[in-house]
């Protein structure tokens, strides 16, 4: 049954404004967490956001970091905070099932590079949580929190829906075409999807378009979450990793935004394009200057060049992914979903040369990102297209539904373009969530979070029916 | 007992000139086959360079081929073509025991990237090579096929070892720092360290100077094993993979050559020193103008940039390894060598800016090595400095020799610089051999092969006691 979801209103779980009580004795990070299992344990049965918990695991972890903080002593500010792992990333002390069949009791007793660092900063590793098949488009058992007849989004199902129903101040997702961002969006929640590669992806290098991402229901907690593995784990090989300060950064107003339709806007909804239209007009109020395409022609050659952004994300993932999908497919002919098999099918349709054409058009679009750099402080756009879908499941023998966990058309943009972006929970439609983000630069990752900050505080969210 | 190595009269092992002979019936891939399995049970006793033999499984796959070739059917030029694979890249029908202890028994039953492309190729996946620890520094137990007391180079040794001991025509190898060039240099084979990302690594895309390469007696072969893996499993997730024609290229001769010293110049011997500069003095004679740090200001600068490579390409390569490798050490304590557990504590005793700077280190190198493409076709170099070390092994107590499989000092700029490099058996010294390379710019992949074919077919090797 439905729950009215008011932006104005509702209120995540955080983490930052607990440390004075650790620090005073009035709470604990145990307490803390015995707090997290009890809403896990009235919501679960419905919301299904775990893949698998580790309560008892969670619970020593909770008691050593209470002592930590009871001897004045904390790893660092995150020290108890119970974080939960998409279940994509390896971690030692719990199995990594991918959403996958063919992974069923996959255990391999080791930390994915975010992980280790988390624990490393005193984090608690509280549950694995649902991923759409390998980080694809065939859903897991996640419901929207707002409305159990709809999907969470994809494929960092649970992730966002364990912030959006309050079992979690923070979670880690992963995006490649839209999974961090989207699913945060339709469950009413932060994300952070940062630069490409800004958070070390431990084991999971194997596409050229996937980020590590963090879920959290305040931007300090985001920030804090992301800058505290990112000091310890560093970014991918290669990238320079994480830039920004210690703690969230202060909030920024910006002077001038530019305002991207993207390959979304075309099929959204009347009621979403109000309400988003409601919100830049708060924008102006407050003195923000908005550019859209028709201002400047290098606006417009960007819109260009993302207009196809879903198919060159797509092209590019599944030709990547193919020699790994396939030989996971020889070894478990059943073990892999009907929409999984289409993409390796896409895949072995495409030679080096379309791959390399795909390449091409991202490079473009990259270069015509950073030609309007010096236009504004950020780019602002939808992060879905409208509400969550419903998806009632596949029916025998009819055609599989295309998206079943929502369409990424929003979100191809900042995966292919590398760029950092933050998603904040700033419209209702209808009494269900519809995220905002904005995106920058690449490495801007610190200069969007302090725009994101000046935006949840100061623009109020729009309500439409 | 050592063999005296001569460039001039030695021949490694061909395939490319076996095709005829298959499509006449007058020879057949199974026959071939056969043949290499003798050369394998004469010298493997003391050589030492396979980890593991599938020779039913390869027999299996040579029957097919014979079939296929009697048919007029090959699959492409290496159909039949038994190649060995370096023991870290993962294969479906044999372990993958990365020479460590932690990874004893470990077999996950699927195939690496460019392991999976062979066997579309048609070619016979006979064996896995010997490997330095994790392609690291402690050695395994081949030794150099033209003196036993040697060893064969690292950390691709058992790959280098079988073409020098004419077990097999190719086999592949991997090279972060100097791992696939030194050894063929050592054991006086051919060698392509491909442009950084043009063979997708498949699963080993943990760090980032790590590329697959390619061991060979003959350029054909070289070129023809690399193609055909591209033109199937393309290059890493965002790299364009590599460019070429679909057979090797014809010789080429350069009108003008570079000349590095490089980082390994001050410590060469004088024998070798002397060996390089008699054929710098035939390239001369064939009117090939030579240009040295001293005749212009960009080469010095580019010789500045990698003056200290070993220990950038190091500081990267640990720093990218830390958090696997301490999982790694945390579930097997007793599983990692002593060396290993060195460039461990080396990792972490470094911050994330320590990585910053060594990574803006490369960057400017690779901006130097870009300078220069104008003034000459390719630059040469040494492969190693002089002939192949001795290592006893490591006594208790004693400090542990800091490079036991030869020193990557003439290796480090084609690895930081992400450049193509082709090793040439060119030099004997003292009967041993001792290899030249030719490095071109990133993606020239071809050029350098053809520069490599000229010069191996015209420029006489050159013997120094």
């Amino acid at each position: 049954m439905p729950m009215t979801y008011d932006p104005k209103t509702f209120k995540a779980l955080t983490f930052h404004d607990a440390a004075p009580g650790f620090r005073d004795g009035a709470d604990t990070p145990r307490a803390y967490l015995e707090r997290a299992l009890e809403t896990i344990a009235a919501r679960e049965p419905v919301v299904h956001a775990f893949a698998h918990l580790n309560d008892a695991g969670a619970r020593a972890q909770a008691d050593a970091s209470s002592a930590r903080w009871k001897a004045g002593t904390p790893l660092s500010p995150i020290d108890g905070m119970p974080v939960a792992i998409k279940d994509l990333l390896e971690t030692k002390d719990m199995p990594t099932e991918m959403g996958c069949k063919a992974f069923r009791g996959n255990f391999p007793k080791r930390d994915n590079a975010a992980v280790w660092a988390l624990r490393q900063a005193g984090a608690i590793i509280l549950g694995k949580t649902v991923t759409a098949e390998l980080g694809g488009a065939h859903p897991g058992p996640t419901t929207n929190p707002w409305d159990p007849t709809r999907t969470p989004g994809g494929s960092s199902s649970g992730s966002a829906a364990a912030i959006a129903a309050r079992m979690v101040p923070a979670a880690l997702g992963t995006q490649v075409g839209g999974s961090v961002i989207r699913p945060a969006a339709y469950c009413g929640t932060l994300a952070l999807k940062p630069t490409q590669g800004a958070i070390n992806r431990g084991e999971r290098q194997a596409t050229s378009q996937s980020t590590t991402g963090v879920h959290a229901g305040s931007i300090e907690d985001l920030w804090q979450v992301a800058i505290e593995i990112a000091s310890r784990a560093g970014g991918d090989p290669g990238r320079p990793g994480l830039f920004g300060p210690p703690t969230a950064p202060l909030a920024v107003k910006p002077q001038r935004l530019i305002v991207l339709e993207t390959q979304g806007w075309a099929q959204l909804d009347a009621s979403s394009k109000s309400a988003f239209e409601t919100l830049l007009e708060e924008l102006r109020s407050a003195d923000v200057t908005l550019l859209r395409r028709k201002d400047h022609p290098w606006i417009e050659a960007l819109e260009e060049a993302v207009a196809n952004g879903r198919e060159i994300s797509n092209a590019l993932t599944h030709w990547e992914s193919r020699w790994y999908q396939r030989n996971l497919l020889d070894q478990h002919p059943e073990g892999l979903s009907a929409r999984a098999k289409a993409a390796i099918a896409h895949a072995e349709s495409m030679s080096v040369d379309d791959y390399r054409a795909a390449l091409m058009q991202r490079l473009a679009a990259q270069q015509r990102h950073e030609a309007i750099a010096p236009l504004a402080d950020a780019a602002i756009m939808l992060s879905c297209p409208g509400t969550a879908p419903s998806w009632p499941g596949d029916s025998p023998g009819q055609p599989l539904a295309s998206r079943p966990t929502g369409d990424f058309v929003f979100n191809a943009p900042s995966s292919m373009l590398f760029a950092p972006a933050v998603t904040m929970p700033l419209l209702s439609v209808g009494g269900l969530p519809v995220g905002v983000q904005l995106m920058g630069q690449q490495h801007e990752d610190a200069r969007v979070t302090a725009l994101a900050r000046w935006m949840s505080g100061v623009i109020a969210p729009v309500s439409v029916r």
